[in-house]
């Protein structure tokens, strides 16, 4: 491998070149931004490689496919997205956005860390491995989405309509940090979301207030609905709700102890005195990982300006995601919700529900997985950090639990990269590592 | 009496002319506008029918009084206000809302209804009465003041600083309207009010949902505290919320039941299918004027925008009023929710309480009280529309109860005066009404 390593810190100046030339593309997907010019340099890139590569049209924005297949071996797939967050609010900026300023060790860029840094170091691990041993030891697909910031949307018909470009023996994820003893966070699953509007319709227009005694107040009708989803021990009080919920396996609670969670860090950095319910250690970890949430993400009606308005509100709204864990069903919980709403008496609240994510968790002991774990250690020489489930989510379970293929993520960002915030960046030495990482990866398959 | 109307019908274009120089004042006291000019009117109005007139200033917008008295007889106080509602949406007008144009019977202006024509209609009445009878049977004091739509914040000060002003045997209120057929309303009371914000504060800014696992979401407290707050028959569960609540004595409950309620046209207007809890009838009626409400204002966290945004708010706000009834006390309120809260478990939700404002009730037996229903019986040859209590809120408690004044309410407006609205406006023939009825009155005391 040290020949690989070498000639990425020879050629170093070019790989960081590249990335700076993708992160200059404002390719923010909820605006429309700059999606044609990001989908073909990705694309223009594989080319250069030696990859078939095809830009597939979706009902919203392409899906960059490249493929590098060689009969007989193993088939590795990365999947990445060459959008990014819009940049707002861009007076929080120290710098242009998408300058892609270097300073010192840090490249400062919307996308830098989410996650067009992991998506370049893997192009760029596979020119270094090709100049140093010609062929790859593995097939490898590249499967790069437009529309990741916005959901993931047009996913799903990619995947039915190409079932054999999904197809693989492992699939490496978008993301995953570097810790700042170098070691290499390995992500193997993913919480799935369900995402829900609530809302209820009062009078045909607001009315004063006097009126509160014989009208009905939608918001009380909806913070009497909300407050039977959860109660202030944090158990969610739909029924059946956690009826599909897997327990915890030996070796994943064994995982889970070896997990780092920075608790100081986080208290500090948001101002917080505790972690929800006094929680900390492993308790706290396994809520994080393991267990489904129910999130009011915004709640709004009547009068919300300065002073006072005495005002009867004609209609309220909540907006809630609830994350979910293996194996529960979005599809069914909104069954379930609407069911536990009826029950309580709330059949004027309507449900409005977006088309929801599963979680995905992939089993640590594959052996391909295996092979990643080796590679991050030797790269590191430490022990990864192993995540068995992101907290966030992604489109992981349509993309590979369902078809059996085991997941796992890595990228370049470190703990204060800030996604989907002002000042996003990453550290230029942690991109040269991430590429030497991928190197590794591939290398274990020879 | 023929005289008097005989009088007002002859010179009714003349009041009707005087009542449309004022509507022409835009005297919107929460943007500070017009108020030198609309005070000084009234103050030259009342000194050019003898009055001596004072121009009382206060904290805010100065209090017009004016004084007609005349030694051994009974006083009478009007307590009415110059100031208006602002006219937004001014779009939703369809003449300028400071024009005051008549078309046919209709008078349009901000401030018709609310209260210049209430007011307008007791200056008119006095110069009739002086014009034809000479000397006035009662003495009369004016207290109008300029700050009623911004809850008369200075005006418990003023009467502090002024008691002699305050004192008279009976106090006509602002307000009341008059029916279809020409029945008048008698307001003999008013709701008191209490208004408070709650508040709750989280991470000291927002963040990814990912993180309502293990980090306080103050949308939830808050849901949760406002659950704890009310039931979902209505009844109010703060302890000891009802203990001074007056129960209704026999005489109310049959004044009750002689009192319209247009449900029906309640109903459509505001497009409902029914009334809170199905009521209707007497139980309909013994709420909406004797019971106090908890009613929610306002409630506002997170993210409101179109679409998904998976946030964890950083705070949450609620703005409630409550409707107090005899002999409810608004310090007290606030008090015995604090204790609530915190024997919940919600001591971190922090109540902002503005003053509020105690309820106020008349004895509908009161000499003085009759006085005024056979006068409105004289004009109207109908028995009079009795409401007890004003379902909104006023400072009748402090200018009138507190002193043991006894207080009646009528007016110049209808059923559909639209005020606090867009187009807002009084017949002209019930303002020519309306000064009729308060010379009926001044007619009673000789």
């Amino acid at each position: 491998m040290e020949l690989v390593y070498r000639y990425i810190e020879e050629h170093q100046d070019m790989y960081v070149k590249w990335l700076q030339d993708l992160c200059q593309i404002p390719s923010v997907s909820t605006q429309n931004r700059g999606i044609r010019e990001a989908s073909h340099m990705v694309a223009s890139l594989l080319r250069q490689l030696g990859g078939i590569t095809e830009m597939i049209e979706t009902n919203g924005h392409p899906v960059v496919y490249g493929q590098f297949l060689f009969n007989g071996k193993k088939t590795i797939s990365f999947y990445n997205h060459y959008d990014v967050q819009p940049e707002d609010p861009i007076e929080a900026w120290h710098c242009d956005p998408f300058a892609a300023e270097i300073r010192g060790d840090v490249l400062t860029a919307r996308g830098s860390a989410d996650n067009k840094g992991a998506l370049m170091a893997r192009i760029c691990a596979i020119h270094a491995y090709q100049q140093v041993y010609g062929e790859l030891p593995v097939n490898i697909k590249f499967i790069v989405e437009g529309e990741e910031e916005k959901g993931s949307i047009n996913l799903p018909d990619f995947i039915g309509r190409h079932p054999d470009k999904v197809q693989a023996d492992l699939c490496i994820w978008e993301n995953g940090i570097i810790y700042a003893d170098k070691s290499i966070e390995l992500k193997m699953g993913t919480k799935g979301i369900l995402y829900i509007e609530l809302a209820v319709q009062g009078a045909n227009s607001d009315m004063h207030s006097l009126n509160a005694a014989v009208v009905t107040n939608p918001a009380w009708r909806l913070v009497w609905a909300l407050a039977t989803l959860k109660d202030d021990k944090e158990r969610i009080q739909i029924d059946g709700f956690y009826d599909r919920v897997v327990p915890l396996s030996d070796e994943e609670r064994r995982i889970l102890e070896t997990m780092d969670y920075p608790e100081g860090d986080t208290l500090q950095r948001y101002g917080l005195d505790q972690f929800l319910l006094s929680l900390t250690g492993m308790p706290l970890k396994e809520k994080l990982i393991f267990q489904p949430t129910c999130n009011i993400c915004g709640i709004y009606s009547g009068y919300s300006g300065e002073g006072s308005k005495t005002v009867l509100p004609s209609e309220a709204r909540a907006k809630l995601d609830f994350r979910l864990v293996p194996d529960q069903d979005p599809e069914e919980i909104v069954r379930l919700l609407r069911d536990h709403l009826d029950r309580h008496g709330f059949e004027d609240i309507e449900i409005k529900a977006r088309k929801g994510t599963r979680a995905a968790k992939t089993d640590p002991g594959h052996p391909l997985v295996q092979k990643v774990m080796r590679a991050a250690e030797k790269v590191s020489g430490k022990a990864p950090q192993k995540v068995l489930m992101n907290p966030g989510s992604g489109p992981m379970y349509q993309l590979c639990q369902q078809f059996g293929i085991p997941t796992v993520g890595f990228g370049v960002g470190n703990a204060d990269s800030r996604k989907h915030a002002p000042n996003e960046n990453i550290y230029v030495s942690d991109y040269i590592y991430g590429i030497k990482m991928v190197a590794a990866v591939l290398r274990e398959f020879v």
